[in-house]
């Protein structure tokens, strides 16, 4: 319930973009935040009137706008970012990630490298993130103390590592994980099989018998068809391509999401289709292992929901969602052929709205309108790198940097004003991602 | 002749990436600057013991680099920097671009536009470009306040524009720029025939003429397979790929640019190398015009000379050579399907001294190596988005966004002194751009 007397805070801008159901782009709006919640986006003129007393910021050159879901990430691996590059994937894999992953990944590794990372997201104006990667406990609590929200997908595979010793173990931590965090009003709790060709189908449908008997469905975040071997390889075992394995076994529907889809025939973007399950799509996960294109203008024209995510700062090498829907964009046109394809008003929706039906949290976050959370940016278009001004949905996706991004909220709090971070210790964090450095690789 | 009287500028840096033969990457080291030249690339200890009474810069947390070379651009576009996108090519062209151009363009215009461009350059680290547009004189005379090297080609077609009625025209007007530069220490004068379609084997005969009676050579650069569209008209009234016929007219050779070549074969190939033309990358602009995709790690198998642009801001839309570099490294990863393809080093290589070999300036730019004029910029590596650091040349490429250059030197001159514009007003830039938008779409 709204208290009639609670503080009220009215961020007023010279441009709002609400990304709602009617993509309303308004001049000179303001956003009056109250009780964690926007209570109103209206002009400047009105919020004076009715708001005369409330705290009051101005941003005369801003846009404010639903601050970004990053829907595919695995935070803690920023404390490898850019530990190997330019390899072929098995060599950077088999001869990089995981000996360090083996050697250094524990419960101090993973709350360190995602504060990194939530640090890092933060400033670039992502206010939720989708986390896939072991010791999700740290990440949570990192989640917690920073303030922002979260989606945890505790990794299920069938080999043992740091953190559990089968795909049962894996299972059971997650769904205590879940339970711990049942009533945290930031972070929630999913499930992240890995890959169809990492969990087997005794442990997928362990996890939907587990997941069905819970009042609110779990979101399911998987990696498939991420590159072309996966499917060779599976035709040649099971006859099937993975997806259709998958929604045979049940696991497809709104709460499950696929991240990658590089390799998409005409079946699987009808299965997608007809189940509601979302793609999370990579675009510069995808081209720098030189994993495949997904096609998501046909995807969209499917009525297909398609979220952006980053990957992982050890792939990418960065959480940089404005670079990501400038590259989904520009590379979505190329794959289609189609220089109008997933124009600008698009970008914006995958990479607001669409990561949270994908997550399962659209009726919190992913834009601007009345009684949802306040999670919002403000980013300065004064600079002259954003001159002339035509289009305010193209300028952002089209010519704008992250380090545009002056200020952030999560259900109304500041994480950052005026660049700087407010729940963070940005210069202990630095340090103690260059001690890692210096251990993991210490003749560097 | 360097007079031992003359100040001296040490600029201490924590690593130093020459970009020479060698790719050296140093660890505390001390680029020496006296009479517009680089003296010296030596330990900071030494600079120190050397050069007691120089002036001293220390910026221990950044990396001096050559400044970028951002290989072709159309500098007054950035006045209608998302006036029109997500169009396809045509519509985008004959609805938008070329009416506002046919409305707008002139003296006044592109002085405005290239000012906005090359402040909006040198902030993201570039210290010298080479431009394709109109009214090349203002564009010569705005580089020449900004104190930027330049390398000019004022374009031939066929048709009429505002700046010259006939191919004859153009040309003359080219050479007589030309001329009026010859001396001039930072602003060459090339000439920019515009594509195999829209310039006659006549015109082409007669540039190659008068360029061939020029002491020395004169930089030809020409948009040659842009799309796919071109090859087959060509194919069909002429017989011939655009490119062979270029090579037949005798136009190819180590003073000839190819502007992006998406549309590659071997026969291509074998010309490019065999002739030392140059192929100048615009990955972004491709990508977002869906033109097709460049091989670069074909091209530089062969040993063809790769350097980078970023096109126009009306098509790309920015001037941003870090993201250019990115998104070039990653593309050309997936079009090779190899992740081993294209790696930094050779990206850094394609954005500093590829693109002033390309433009005949690599006597005397895009290195870090004695003797060469101080074209050099420093990044910022301090922030949390660059931890940890484990290779530089990586995160420069995958890591790092353009905001983090902090200064920039042409010829020893500071261009940006810790993010501010020395020699350009960047106030007045902006307002004047913002009056340009007011005028070219009053109802914005």
């Amino acid at each position: 319930m709204t208290n009639p007397d609670s503080p009220v805070l009215v961020i007023a801008a010279g441009h709002v973009l609400t990304v709602d159901r009617k993509d309303r782009v308004l001049r000179d709006h303001a956003v009056v935040v109250r009780d964690r919640k926007i209570a109103a986006v209206v002009p400047v003129e009105e919020a004076s009137r009715r708001w005369p007393k409330a705290e009051r910021l101005d941003l005369p050159d801003h846009v404010l706008m639903p601050g970004l879901v990053n829907a595919h990430t695995h935070l803690a691996m920023n404390l490898l970012r850019g530990l190997a590059d330019d390899l072929p994937l098995k060599a950077w894999l088999e001869d990089h990630v995981w000996p360090a992953e083996a050697r250094w990944v524990s419960d101090e590794f993973v709350l360190d490298g995602s504060l990194l990372a939530i640090a890092e997201m933060i400033r670039g104006g992502i206010t939720c993130f989708a986390d896939n990667y072991f010791f999700p406990n740290a990440t949570a609590r990192a989640a917690a103390q920073a303030g922002i929200r979260a989606m945890l997908h505790p990794p299920v595979m069938e080999f043992a590592t740091a953190w559990a010793a089968n795909a049962d173990e894996y299972i059971h931590k997650a769904l205590a994980l879940h339970d711990d965090y049942k009533n945290h009003p930031l972070v929630s709790v999913g499930i992240g099989p890995h890959a169809p060709y990492t969990v087997s189908d005794a442990a997928l449908r362990k996890i939907i018998m587990l997941t069905n008997e819970l009042s609110v469905p779990m979101p399911v975040q998987m990696h498939v068809h991420e590159a072309p071997h996966e499917i060779g390889e599976a035709l040649a075992s099971d006859q099937r391509r993975p997806l259709a394995r998958l929604h045979a076994l049940g696991i497809t529907g709104p709460s499950f999401q696929c991240v990658h889809m590089t390799q998409v025939n005409d079946e699987d973007i009808a299965i997608l289709a007809a189940t509601g399950s979302h793609v999370i799509h990579c675009p510069e996960s995808n081209l720098k292992l030189a994993s495949g294109y997904c096609p998501v203008a046909r995807l969209l024209d499917a009525g297909v929901n398609v979220a952006l995510g980053t990957d992982g700062a050890a792939s990418n090498n960065d959480l940089d969602m404005f670079s990501e829907m400038r590259t989904a964009a520009i590379l979505a046109k190329s794959v289609a052929g189609d220089a109008a394809a997933f124009p600008a008003r698009a970008v914006l929706r995958a990479a607001t709205i669409n990561g949270a039906k994908a997550l399962g949290l659209d009726a919190v976050t992913g834009s601007l309108e009345t009684g949802k959370s306040a999670d919002l940016i403000a980013v300065d278009l004064g600079g002259l790198e954003s001159q002339p001004l035509y289009h305010l949905e193209s300028q952002l996706v089209y010519a704008t940097g992250r380090h545009q991004v002056t200020h952030a909220w999560v259900a109304g709090t500041p994480l950052m004003t005026g660049r700087v971070l407010t729940t963070l210790n940005a210069g202990h964090i630095a340090q103690r991602a260059a001690e890692w450095a210096a251990r993991i690789s210490p003749r560097n």
